[in-house]
């Protein structure tokens, strides 16, 4: 009943050349050459980033990511699963449910909005937050991400991913409301919002 | 006498996915597809952009600017040249020295470093303003740079230019050091180290 206040929100980690992952990722190298460089601040937090790297989670009821990041994710994730919540996947590949030990991964075929739905209503008011690259720029390009919070760091990976990678989105309206600093990273929050309508 | 406390600066737009110019850049479209909507916010600035807009220029005596953004840039700049300074054009081709208006536009063939001296000499004391990712990028690999500010713009162009656009950095050290919010963009200053030893 607390579902029209909970968010939709994604938190991506950006070089300052613009990459979200450095080149050749695949299963095995899951952020690219260097990319985990991109996230070592998520691992070893101190202060102002520990809070973003705490809250990204704390305030989620549910995950939705792609078959790709699951891909990727599986091993390194290891026997917990990482998340500790249940976890949506888009796929167009059936999978059985899977769990590992607090984190349920639950592989949904019918596309990117059911997933949303079903992870809408396990988190029961929760926020549900959305992870990988390619699921976040679907959900800007559809209309169903409330907040992004990009998380700049000062290092130049000099080629890989970019977060669009493609198709550019001319009605995405965001606003930085928020940000936090740090020596190591710069935490910048937007609201997003579109034109078009969205379905509740 | 007071070039020792003068800087090396650039400032640089940068788009939420990474692209400092759209794509198929070239002269006559000289941000490339889309890409005057990363400078809008720098012609059309108020309050804190306003400020970040002025400091830009006012605080330097002289600029280093590339042969192709020069290529790009020459018709758009118009009869005054834009910049009001002396301008350092880093080029391969020969080209006789241009006036336009304040702006005076001296082509350099001996490369980067004798045009940051010649730019540092005009300057006398003023910092240095280098402009356009391509020699923004050859500073930093050469550690000639002491600070840049990003500015952040919330749009997505889908394509383009990235800082980098290849070769990555390992050794640079950026530390943002400043951040100046506005509903319109984010700028970050960072101030940029190297373990080499630099010459004075």
């Amino acid at each position: 009943m607390t579902h029209e206040t909970a968010v939709v929100h994604a938190w991506i980690s950006m070089s300052l050349d613009g990459y979200i992952a450095g080149p050749n990722d695949r299963p095995g190298n899951p952020l690219g050459d260097g990319g985990e460089r991109l996230h070592e601040w998520f691992f070893d937090a101190k202060g102002s980033d520990a809070d973003m790297a705490h809250e990204s989670l704390a305030r989620s009821g549910a995950v939705v990511i792609g078959r790709r990041m699951f891909d990727h994710g599986e091993e390194p994730w290891g026997d917990d699963g990482a998340f500790g919540m249940p976890v949506f996947v888009v796929t167009h590949r059936p999978r059985e449910p899977l769990t590992k030990g607090p984190t349920t991964f639950t592989f949904v075929t019918g596309g990117l909005e059911p997933a949303l739905g079903l992870a809408r209503e396990v988190a029961a008011g929760q926020d549900v937050a959305v992870a990988g690259g390619q699921i976040v720029m679907q959900c800007l390009r559809e209309g169903l991400l409330d907040e992004l919070r990009l998380d700049l760091v000062p290092i130049i990976l000099g080629g890989g991913v970019t977060l669009s990678d493609g198709e550019g989105l001319d009605d995405a309206q965001l606003e930085p409301v928020e940000v936090v600093e740090s020596p190591h990273v710069t935490h910048i929050r937007y609201r997003v919002s579109r034109g078009r309508s969205r379905t509740p």
